[in-house]
């Protein structure tokens, strides 16, 4: 007798629109957690890394790595959203709103905002705003993300199309509420690594983030298991072996972390992911590859009645076995140049 | 001038009928071990996964997984009972008596309850009953283990051989203690995952747990030194590339969590192992293996006095490089099919 | 616009005879870093494992390990001190001032106290006492290293050559003040491991560690982003594929930590290292490589005015792919003998 008590995963004719998901597995973040995805990324940002240095700027102690957070809340949706995906294919509206401090518990839902069948007829767009709460109910992030999802039967009739209108960007006005009032009096500049404040930094301004970090296998699998992402191609060498790429294909979201944490060695002291305006993978990651970064500061703002922190628009891009010194990003027919991964546009906040 | 200060582990003449060996270096558990426990395998029971879906049930907070505390409990064994074994022959009447929780402090003794001499004179069948305790003295899980030792000399006279008479199944009636009275009303299923309760299922049900878990290297030996299990088999490839199989082996607790936690897809509600009726690795594991498993419910009892859950007898079955969807397990003549690397016979339980 | 905001690192005319450095991203360790630090190396000295063990002999709770907190603030300085270093040539005078818990919050300063050029005028040599102190600003580690660092040009002038005198040997009436007064009485050998206390070992007894320990990449990866240590030749097999070996070199602080657990065999009750009076990183160490380690026992001191520890002055000496069974050290012509990785010159403290 086969139990039919498995989850088979969502296929594009089961998303309605306007259907809420409740995503299973709340989770308790802990400073285990933190421990860990300092040990897989090596990130240095002095706010999350010394509850010493969090307090002295107005935090009762260091929150969690804003990308940490992003990827709890991500991972949980993965059984019922992306199970059956084909293609992660974008971010928009992603918004930070409270911070998260060990011992938060976070859970997660998805709303289905918009869906489109492919002229194939085989796959289909569905996009989702997923909400990640606390144990009180407060939403500490928000974001859309749409990825293609195969259909049970190419036959079945296709839904309405609604595709969402996105922003280009999080508007300044909306962004930085997961950062109290700071005191940047006791922001100690020599400890945070860099001298560089928001006013230092220009428009169009590039900075090659330097370093690079090799991805081994035990590594994104711990990095992706560590947020209960359960999606099969990170995991399976069996199974991928006869797949796409024969092989295991990284989870975009170490990639993220990768870069953001590399980000460090020039943006010191951005210490805060406000918003994720918008972002695609660009290629996939694979165990052996050298993740590289560099950003570009595309937009500088003000944000209402502060005067503590501003705001820095920046495209931050990750590219694989080669360095940026060059910045590469598009070759002159438009297309992304080989090796790029990642092209993530952000708002990030630094002392002012 | 050399030492002798050195633990060469205990040879079959060293163990004695009736002995209790306390085991060294007792471990606080904490919340970092829950994080990697969490990263190496990818587990989602909400209750060990969320202090608030703990706490709404009747927990002051988040258990340990089970598998965790048997582990650690297990690792400290493994410095006086196995550093000569040949093989970790079997389990028995393992039950799980009290909650862990972060800050617990763990201690293990064990005592010699069977000694057989094989009939090559060269190993001898150690029989041990191993407990755990927290720092309170309470005992939080015991077990019977046999091993296969090697002899310091095949000379040496045998012992009289004592072969303890150990229950096919650990009775229902002794199950359930490290589970307080529980508020099922305050158990959210959708954020547990699934609807199914223990009476849902049946006897004669097979679940495939479908998903596989490619295991590295670098994982199973962090998991093993987590645990300060000492076993040089695990860990050191300059003896092992000379050894049986040229190659490390991976620690067949691996292999059991590795499962336990594949088998949250189907049972979803089955949050706590109560109790390992008996169990064998079939064959080894080793990097580079893909584990799979599937569930076989054997048996369904109710708690006595207790309304709140219940309890299944579940056959747990890890296979390797091959997925369940046939519920690989035996051949025709009878042997283990290939590729099968656990038949664990469990009671698990499950909201009522 | 090309941002000159990320740190290129210092050469060797950056450096000032005098100079003080603020390193930065102070460090909250944390039970998190713990867990990673067993899971890393398998250590198992009760008092560190054992928060109930701790409290028996008079800690609050279990102190990190004295080598977690060594490679934290050893992990701080590598930007500033060794980003571009060819050699980390040796440690003197490192000794551990106070114990360090969960909670507290480390960061790092680095005096300059000597710097010699090169006779090839491309290289020289940079002494720095570096600092370790707790959010009260209470010092709980120091050491004096020095590293071989490139001149920006070879044309550059050299300094004043100043090269400090360093002591053989940490004074044994300066060690132990990490470690409170104890009550030995209620430290419980049998858990500990071993029954063999300071009194039991001998001036000239060499031990053999025994056990093996396979290195890989992702072990020593996350390890040393852990300690948020930046050395660039640990991380990158893009670059380190045209470097001097082909690939990536283990951070030497693995190795040291590698060997350190490993000593429990034999040390079981030498719980606390107290100082490092001299290290030599002989060789280096790479993913793949099996190590094993042994110690001589140099010298015995009591300590000032305390009855409950005495102090053994050992070499610790780590060995890869060769075990230790012959003590290997050095050659007939007084070179280190194939295999050898670290020469240690340590203090460890045992109870009396």
């Amino acid at each position: 007798m086969t139990s039919t008590k498995t989850n088979p995963g969502n296929y594009f004719e089961d998303f309605k629109f306007g259907q809420v998901i409740v995503h299973p597995t709340p989770r308790t973040v802990t400073v285990g957690d933190v421990a860990l995805y300092t040990s897989l990324y090596g990130t240095r940002f002095a706010v999350q890394s010394s509850d010493a240095f969090a307090k002295a700027i107005g935090y009762p102690q260091s929150p969690l790595d804003d990308l940490l957070t992003f990827h709890m809340v991500f991972g949980k949706t993965t059984p019922e959203i992306s199970l059956n995906a084909i293609a992660n294919l974008g971010y928009a509206s992603c918004r930070f709103l409270k911070p998260v401090y060990p011992g938060d518990t976070l859970a997660s839902t998805s709303e289905v905002i918009g869906l489109k069948e492919n002229s194939n007829r085989e796959t289909g767009t569905v996009y989702v705003k997923s909400t990640g709460r606390n144990q009180n109910g407060d939403v500490v992030l928000e974001y859309v993300r749409w990825v293609m999802v195969r259909k049970r039967d190419k036959e079945n009739p296709a839904p309405e199309a609604i595709v969402p209108k996105l922003p280009e960007r999080v508007d300044p006005k909306d962004i930085g509420v997961a950062v109290p009032a700071l005191n940047i009096g006791g922001y100690d500049f020599a400890l945070a690594g860099s001298p560089y404040r928001w006013g230092d930094y220009e428009v169009g301004e590039k900075i090659d983030h330097v370093d690079g970090m090799t991805l081994e296998e035990a590594e994104h699998q711990i990095a992706t298991r560590l947020y209960q992402n359960t999606a099969k191609v990170h995991f399976n060498q069996h199974t991928e072996a006869k797949g796409r790429f024969g092989k295991r294909i990284v989870y975009g979201g170490v990639v993220i972390s990768l870069a953001r944490a590399l980000s460090f060695n020039g943006l010191n002291n951005a210490f805060h992911l406000a918003a994720i305006n918008g972002g695609r993978h660009v290629s996939p990651c694979f165990a052996g590859d050298t993740v590289y970064a560099w950003s570009e500061v595309l937009e500088k703002a003000e944000l209402p009645g502060r005067k503590d922190v501003g705001a820095l628009r920046t495209r931050l891009v990750a590219v694989k076995n080669n360095d940026c010194a060059t910045f590469p990003l598009k070759k002159e027919d438009g297309q992304y140049a080989d090796g790029v991964l990642l092209d993530l546009d952000t708002w990030v906040l630094l002392p002012r």
